[in-house]
This record gives C-alpha cells, sequence and structure tokens, in this order.
C-alpha cells in the first residue's frame, strides 16, 4: 500500500526538529531560550480567559454554523470597520479552526491541480506545502531589498506565464517582518485583477506593526481573499481560531467547504474570542505590542553588533530575519551548534524558501529583554569560540 | 476568476436546508423538535468543564506538539488497552481537530488522483466529498439487509477493480446505525490486506452501543486507519477535538500533515479531554448510553407503528434510518412539509447516497422520550392529513 504522490511533497517544519532538541535538552535541566517558534511569550488575555469561563459555565458548546458563531462574524466586521473604514457584510467571513483552516479553505478554493500560485522566497512554508497538497505548483520568487524583502507588481510580471493562477503573500511577513507599502500592495491587487488571478493576503501579523501600518487588501479589492487569525496579535495561539474574508461569489464554495472540513471551528474558542476586540483587551494588546517594539531595538542592535546583517528591516510581527554570511556558510549547521554549545533555539533558513537560505537565520522576539539580552551574549561568546 | 474545478463536486449537506429552516420558524415562536442533526442533545460532561476551567486558570494554553499532548495520546492509547486489549503505541496516535481533521488528514495520506475509494452507501455525506475534494472517485455500494446495512468482503468484490485503493467504513453506522459483526469487520481486512488497498474504520460512535459490541478494526490489524473522536461519545461537538490512529510507516507522513493542516488541535479541547475517560466521566456517559437506548426503543415501535419500515436495524450510534415509502415518494418533500406543518425537523435520505434515497429518512434520538413522544404524535396527525 502507497501513500498517495502528493506527499513526497509535504516537507516538515525543520524548526520542528531544533524545537524536539531543545525541549530535549531542557529535560536535561539545560537552560534554553527559545527564539525559535513563532508564538508569543504572553498568555491569553484575561479578558479573553474570562470569557470563556463564563461560556464554560453556561450550556451552547455544541457545534456552531460551519461559518461561525453569528455574533462573532460580526464582531469581526465591526473590527475592520474600526480599524481599517470598512463595510464589510460578515456573510463574507468564515470563523476557521486557525488560519491554517483558513489557508486550507481558501487555496481548496482557488488552486486548480497544475497551477502556478506566485510566493516571496523568503516565507511561511505552509503556503508552498500547501499549494503542493492540493497539485498546484509553488513559484518561489526571491524576494530582495529592491522591493522590501516583498512581493511586487514588478517582481510578478517577471515570472508571468500562462500556467500562473495567483499569488500568496503576507504583510507584516513571516520570517521577514516587512510590511508592504501601500502602494505596493495596491499594484499588487491591480496587477491580479488585470490578470484576472487570485490574491490571498495573509494578515495574520496585522496588529504587531512598529513602523508604518500594515494595510489590508480588502481595502483596494472586494475581489481578495484574506486570512487572519487570533493567534499572533490577540495571543491566543492555542485556542486554533482564525477567518477568511472571501469575495461575495465565493460564498457559497466556501461555506460547503467549510462543512465537509470542520464542521465548525471550536466553539470556546469561538465564545472566547468574542471578547477580543473589547477595549480593555485592545488596551492590554497595545501594551505588549510596546513591549514587542522595545525588544525589537535590542535584538536588530545586538545581532548588527556581532555582525549579522539586516536585510530585511523588520517594521512588524515578531521576526528578524538576518544575513548570517559573514560568520557561517551553513545556518542549520550554526543553529544546531549554537543550541547544543550556548542554549539558544533559532531557525535556520532553510525552512523559508530555497533562494540560498544557507545564509539566513531567524531570530523571534518572543522572549523578554533580559533573556534577549542573555541570548545575545550567550551569542557573542559562541561567535568568539567559533572564529 | 475561475473557482478550482474540485469545488463543483463538493455538495453541501442538504440537512443544513432543513436545520435553517427550523432555526427560522423557531426564531417566529414555533415549537421545533430537532431530530436531524447528529448531535447529542447533553451537555459537555461536568468532569471535562471542570478539567477545562481549570486549564484556563493555568497558563499553558498554548500551541501543542503538532500530534497532540503526550499525556492525551497516552491516555488514549490506554483507552484502547482499557476497552479492546489492544497495547498501541502512543506515537501512532494523531490528536486532531476533530475528526474531520483526522479523515482529512488520513484521506490526504492515502487518496491518489484518480483512485476508487469503496464506500456504503447510504453513508456520512463528508466521505465523498472528501474523496473528490482530493480527486479520487466514490464508488457508493449499496448495502442491504443482506449485509446488515454494512459494507462487507462480499461487496466490495463484487466491484472491484485495477483503481479501486481501498474504502471507508463506519460502525456503529451513519446514518443506520449499524454495526459490523467482528467476522464481517475480520473479512472486510483480510480483503483489503490481500489487495494491498487501504482501509480507514470510522470508529466515532463507538461507545454508542445497544446491541452487540462495536469491535476496532485495530483488534484485527495494525495497517488500518482508525478515525475517533470526543464528540459523539464523550458529548464534545464543539470541542472539535478527535483522533487518528495510523500504521508505524504512516506516523512521519501524518506528522508533516498534521504540522501544515493544523499546526495543532484546540489547547483548551485538549486538555480538557485529559478528563473525559476518568471513571466518573465514563459512569456518567454510561447513564447517557443508556438513556439512547430507551429513546431507541421509543422511537423505533413509534415509527413501525406509523408505517415506516425499519430495515437497517439500529444497534448503536443514535440514528433511525426507515423507509418511507408507504407514506411518501418524496422523502425530501415530506421532510419539508412536516416541519413546515408538524415542527418536527428530521433528515431526507438525499444526504447520504445516491441509492433510492427519496424512500428514506433519518431520525435522530437526540430529544427526550418525552420530546420524541410528542415528534411521534405530530407525525400521527400529520401522516393521517397527508392520507
Amino acid at each position: 500500500m502507497n501513500q498517495a504522490s502528493r506527499m513526497a511533497s509535504i516537507r516538515p517544519f525543520y524548526v520542528m526538529e531544533i524545537l524536539a532538541r531543545a525541549q530535549q535538552l531542557q529535560a536535561q535541566g539545560r537552560d534554553i531560550i527559545h527564539m525559535e517558534v513563532g508564538e508569543p511569550d504572553f498568555p491569553t488575555p484575561p479578558q479573553v480567559l474570562e470569557a470563556a469561563a463564563a461560556a464554560l459555565a453556561k450550556d451552547g458548546l455544541g457545534y456552531t454554523p460551519a461559518a461561525g458563531l453569528p455574533e462573532l462574524r460580526r464582531t469581526i466586521a465591526g473590527h475592520y470597520a474600526n480599524r481599517h473604514g470598512l463595510d464589510l457584510d460578515p456573510r463574507r467571513i468564515f470563523v476557521t479552526p486557525g488560519a491554517s483552516g483558513a489557508l486550507q479553505m481558501v487555496l481548496s478554493l482557488l488552486v486548480e491541480p497544475g497551477a502556478g500560485v506566485a510566493l516571496a522566497d523568503p516565507g511561511y512554508p505552509c503556503y508552498p506545502n500547501l499549494v503542493r497538497w492540493l497539485g498546484g505548483v509553488p513559484q518561489w520568487l526571491a524576494v530582495r531589498e529592491a522591493t522590501d524583502f516583498n512581493l511586487s507588481a514588478g517582481l510578478l510580471a517577471s515570472c508571468w506565464d500562462t500556467t500562473m493562477a495567483g499569488c500568496i503573500f503576507a504583510s507584516p511577513a513571516n520570517p521577514t517582518g516587512s510590511i508592504i507599502p501601500p502602494a505596493v500592495l495596491k499594484e499588487l491587487i491591480e496587477f491580479s485583477a488585470d490578470r484576472d488571478v487570485f490574491v490571498v493576503s495573509d494578515e495574520i501579523y496585522h496588529g504587531l506593526e512598529y513602523e508604518g501600518r500594515a494595510h489590508s487588501a480588502l481595502e483596494y479589492s472586494d475581489e481578495v481573499f484574506v486570512i487572519n487569525s487570533f493567534s499572533k496579535y490577540f495571543g491566543m495561539t492555542g485556542w486554533r481560531l482564525g477567518w477568511a474574508v472571501v469575495p461575495e461569489h465565493a460564498i457559497d464554495g466556501a461555506e460547503r467547504l467549510a462543512q465537509n472540513l470542520f464542521i465548525s471551528a471550536p466553539t470556546p474558542s469561538q465564545r472566547a474570542a468574542l471578547a477580543a476586540f473589547q477595549p480593555e483587551t485592545l488596551q492590554e494588546l497595545e501594551v505588549r505590542r510596546q513591549t514587542f517594539a522595545v525588544r525589537r531595538e535590542v535584538l536588530c542592535a545586538g545581532l548588527t553588533r556581532l555582525g549579522f546583517v539586516i536585510r530585511a528591516r523588520p517594521q512588524g510581527a515578531f521576526y528578524v530575519y538576518v544575513d548570517a554570511s559573514r560568520l557561517t556558510h551553513d545556518t542549520q549547521r550554526f543553529a544546531l551548534d549554537l543550541l547544543e554549545q550556548a542554549g539558544v533555539a533559532i531557525t535556520p533558513g532553510r525552512d523559508f524558501g530555497i533562494h540560498q537560505p544557507e545564509r539566513y537565520l531567524r531570530f523571534c522576539y518572543t522572549a523578554s529583554v533580559e533573556r534577549i539580552g542573555e541570548a545575545l551574549d550567550r551569542l557573542e561568546r559562541f561567535t568568539r569560540l567559533g572564529a
């Protein structure tokens, strides 16, 4: 009995190897500084926990409608009104099991077997995996300083042929933290509209912005597909709750997929998330954002001092992506050695693309300023020994 | 911009039309008896709620490993030891976002585009939808009294050709409540092993058994793929938590899929589910099982008295599937009229297959004995008026 052929093209997350070894070392009593996993170190906001506790005390934890609790869809629509001045029909909003579920649903709607899908390299490893899982063909486009490490209409035009069906991008981006400037975002959407191809805008790091402001693709078009999540900005990773905004004409297909793929998103998480947009929660999240902003400064300055080159200016999310080629020619080895010898866990570039990944490393600033300082000290000793 | 071609083959659940209309009527003040949705009417067991509340009070609601909390996987392995006398390696157990997630993951591993997959007709509508979503070809096999409304090795042999890649079956089954006898189950698994094709055994109604006992496919082979869930027997539908048991050789592929499709299953649900196998919880669930057993008697007797013919003897789950051809030749119309005129919501056969669905209706006994009695009274008045 053979596995389906799609399995050959679905890669593991290499960071998991780092994480597993880090946990092993920790179990042996070693002090490990975790800067490898894209998960905020803050707990669930207290208001969200209270809403969850209140939901447990009442009945009503059965299935919700496939697209989500109507009041949560309305609340999310309200968020777009407040944050982006948009008037969205809640029927276009689908609450999903994480952004993972939203991506699955949206890509199932859009990706025809054999079709090309443009992706930024470096980028989030699930995009190419999910595209291949559906029989599509990822087209990695190496992003560089010239485009602020983002896709652009010019880059798309450079690779475009009749097999191309659309593009996926994230802003702020993983692993670079880049934010697509409004004019570039507008051009990307216009390029796609001209060619009648799809746009999937992954906005899961929205809210975690330290320079400039991340715009929603929905500000420029009602035809784009938007992915978002309660995981990152709202600090609810383990609750597995995200959402997709789809164009009017895709509502019926999204509904059928949601029924068959999920039945519905987790109800306790949905009830908890109703508190995510309350003013007190948003105040708490603003304090966290400011904390991230300080960490970013400390980490960027420290890494630069140690000889890492920050080619992608991190304006959002909680990542710094560095060119480590002055210090190593094999970042996979570097990351493993750093973990073994210095107890600092980071992610090698290999997880994020195929264009010179061995030059790059991703650091998450999901640790306190004190721990980031300690990590920088350990890095300094480690690189001095290696030199 | 076109939708991917797979969308043309993914059908909605027709029961949703009934449910939506039932909710509309309810909003207008009508008293509706819900016997249409496959969801127990019991709340989450109190021990599970307590475990969830305790989890909220502690930190630790971030992502879990992709395959689930190690202690939950061990606890599930313990359940197989206690219930089936099996010694399962917890590494083979993947905790998923509902049985929906488990089915997605397992079918992604197994279903090659173009491959045939044998299914019982009538059966759960997600099976053919998910098979088609992955490019496979559902082969509906009409099950009849001769095989207790279950697939059998003989039935498989009757349709077998070189395009066939495997089969999916459920025991107890939806919509019939049939339980596959051990000898038939063993033969099914031997037939599949002989031809080196896959077996997916959906065991989500395990525990809800009123006659005989449902055996796990794992009692006969370590090569089968088993789907299970906390939704039905454990009364945790909205928590979206299920699991898959995969053969040793499929662990790596399942791990990669879980990472990419889910990241992980919801953490509050996983922590809550740790209490699902406690003796006090199981005692509570046994009381509920006995309640279901009484309802089954009342409903079967009442429906038979009214002229419905129960061709599939319901031995488990919480469904009665009846031949209504003495009363109507169009069960879709019958179900809609019954709802409008008598306020009883049930599911027409159309959701469950293509072999004479217009003869059949599914009743869920997810309402109290009193409400079932009231539904039978309303049915009697409705059918008398119709005659």
